[in-house]
């Protein structure tokens, strides 16, 4: 148990998602303490998610504790909390209830959450999915309005408590809806006496004209098809204009009136909102912006103006990627893209610590793959060699074995994986746990 | 989708634990329609209750949904809800939000919960373990402990937050005890740079003379020493005279003074009382009568005086055995109990609706096993062939195959090896994961 070494240049990491872990890693072997805070005691393995929501998986399968993850790598002291205040002038940042942290350099990567643009009185009757609370009340809410179905003498409520209804047609909005429609068509059937699980309508509203828009415009289309062939219902140009405990207002296109659907079970897929540490950091910092999600610009190099010494990366930064030729690309955000600026910071931290000139970013863009649920998903890829686009069972395939790959530790892998193929064999999903009920 | 059939007898059974899924399955051939009502939607594999708490396994490993579990059994319909009265005159059972549910036939399983004897004051001070709830706040509250620890600066406070107390030392207290000393010793160590968590404290409180009194003295005997091995204090003839937020009291011996505990972690693992349900049956059941602990007291059929139709069985009866020769004897608030009491009340119930006597319940005792922590276990078999006692490792490894041999459910028994096998080589927890974190 050694001390902190008070000699070495002192890194502040804040956030362990994917980029602020990229980055602790990266700098496994510099000589510098590195403090690791997260208000949260574990590292989330965010693209499966949905699953956890879906009770596909258990939680411990995609989260694993920051500190075990780091037990080896002795330049890094974990501490759990939330970081309340960023003081950029006397280089300190303050936990709620723990010890001030004196920084030489400060890396954020504090992520993001979901925003209700601006309506937040809708939060209470329609969960985004961001953190594992968020999962397991979606799991909650999505198992126990089939229990009250199967409770509800009366035939409007027990269809009402049948209907969910999915906001926002990006990756997390096909893959619940995909999933809900799988649960209702292959898992529960048998299950109850009194209702028809398989007659559950999942609609997926869509503000655009199409879904998944960071895929082409052709894989939209079958990712539409496969989302249908699985039993969503998928509104496009559908504006979400009300919701509360027992409706939602739909506008479709531009002129047409607000329809009403009628529905217990709201997932909220829509927008993202930047950590308030972003708005926090640009209030101090001369020349920085945010936009309105709150991402908070940032330079070449994935510093503040005039703070070398504070990066951003991840979801919190507005960043752009400078390829070799051609114009600045903005970074979508998205993991990978996390990964390289927690990698390209932690380079730069070096490289600064040497004296040296810092680099700008380069994202590479290894293309987009999303699930849609059993057996269907699409994948666009931008590989070295050439452009490979594919739909369907192989993209599945593909989509599985890219994601258990990346999956963090080792038990986890074979965990789920047993979990998958028992569920793909069985049609089960065994996480259907719920606890605190409402009865 | 069959809809019940509404001239056959209907049976309702209360609670899906041990007992009631065995009376539900028991009766799977029988002429009649059975509704399944419990709280939750899982049936809780209770003996290993304690490796969700200490980050052993996930929920889902020890929960099955009830539903899922009766899928076949076409004359069960599951109902999630919570009983909120019994009229035995018009025979009805009135859920808190549901439908009443006329019954020919009731069979009560509602089991029982942890008791503060009279102190409930305690209870936000000191988690006792019966739910899934209860395991996840006792699991936040050993880990935020080492990460408080890790943040305090205070060696006193320190000191406090690494010091943990288990009070009660029958099978849950000697269980949690055990495997929190392995946390603390095998688990955590190496993780942190501030603290040693094998610096801390874990003090085994017991009131009587030896722990786990259902065993043999020699075997308590054992325990002790094994507890004692693995670095968990044990203290016998103490008793808890205070508990707040951050000590304990504790009175040794009649006469001692009390002595004063500082720790920020205390586990409730003495009293037990039955569910309500007894009392509100023994209100209006004339004759009837129930014990301090709240349980009613049954017939040698399990039926309660002057209802034939009403069974009561497991942690909520309070019944005894008659055997072929000799004095009736206590039915222990054990699992094999309630699962024995479980059929004997279907048997009976099938008995009755043929018209035929009821039988006077026997219960088998096979003997008894606890476990400590790694390689650690006593067993004392009472087998048709003779009785066994042994402790150590080859006790470990027979609780071990004995509880994974009767989990419900193939995909849980693979689970949970694999997490066993990969947490025995790797000294590690896998389930180490805190949401709602207060930091």
């Amino acid at each position: 148990m050694a001390s902190p070494d008070r000699n070495k240049p002192r890194i502040v990491i804040i956030g362990c998602g994917f980029g602020g872990l990229e980055a602790a890693r990266a700098l496994r072997d510099a000589p510098v303490e590195i403090t690791l805070v997260d208000k949260t005691n574990h590292h989330l393995f965010q693209p499966l998610l949905y699953q956890v929501a879906t009770a596909g998986l258990s939680a411990p399968a995609i989260a694993a504790p920051v500190r075990h993850l780091f037990r080896k790598q002795a330049n890094v002291t974990t501490l759990l909390g939330e970081v309340t205040a960023i003081d950029t002038e006397a280089r300190r940042v303050t936990l709620g209830d723990g010890p001030a942290l004196p920084y030489d350099h400060l890396i954020v990567a504090a992520g993001a959450t979901h925003s209700y643009f601006g309506r937040d009185d809708w939060a209470p009757f329609a969960p985004g999915l961001k953190t594992l609370d968020d999962a397991f009340e979606i799991r909650r809410r999505i198992l126990l309005a089939f229990e009250a179905a199967e409770k509800e003498p009366d035939p409007a409520l027990r269809a009402a408590w049948l209907t969910f209804v999915v906001v926002g047609g990006g990756p997390t909005g096909v893959e619940m809806a995909g999933t809900m429609a799988e649960i209702a068509r292959h898992t529960l059937p048998g299950e109850f006496r009194r209702i028809d699980p398989a007659s559950a309508r999942i609609l997926l509203l869509e503000g655009g004209s199409r879904v998944l828009q960071a895929m082409p415009p052709d894989l939209s289309q079958r990712a539409k098809e496969q989302l249908e062939k699985l039993g969503v219902e998928v509104r496009l140009d559908s504006r979400v204009v009300a919701i509360d405990a027992g409706t939602v207002e739909v506008q479709a296109g531009a002129a047409g009136a607000p329809a009403t659907i009628n529905t217990r079970c709201v997932i909220w897929a829509a927008g993202v909102a930047a950590s308030p540490l972003g708005r926090l950091l640009a209030q101090q910092v001369t020349g920085a912006t945010t936009d309105r999600a709150g991402r908070i610009a940032v330079e070449p190099d994935l510093t503040l103006p005039g703070h070398p010494e504070i990066n951003v990366i991840g979801d919190l930064a507005l960043a752009r990627s400078f390829p070799a030729r051609g114009e600045p690309q903005p970074v979508p955000g998205v993991s990978p893209a996390a990964k390289q600026m927690g990698r390209a910071a932690a380079a730069n931290v070096v490289r600064r610590l040497a004296g040296e000139a810092t680099r700008p970013f380069r994202y590479r863009d290894y293309g987009n793959l999303a699930t849609i649920g059993r057996n269907a998903a699409v994948v666009d890829l931008t590989a070295p060699v050439g452009h490979f686009k594919f739909s369907g069972y192989f993209a599945w395939l593909f989509w599985l074995f890219a994601h258990i790959y990346f999956l963090i530790g080792f038990r986890n892998r074979i965990v789920v994986l047993i979990d998958w193929a028992s569920a793909y064999w069985s049609k089960q999903r065994y996480a259907r746990v719920v606890t605190d009920i409402d009865v």
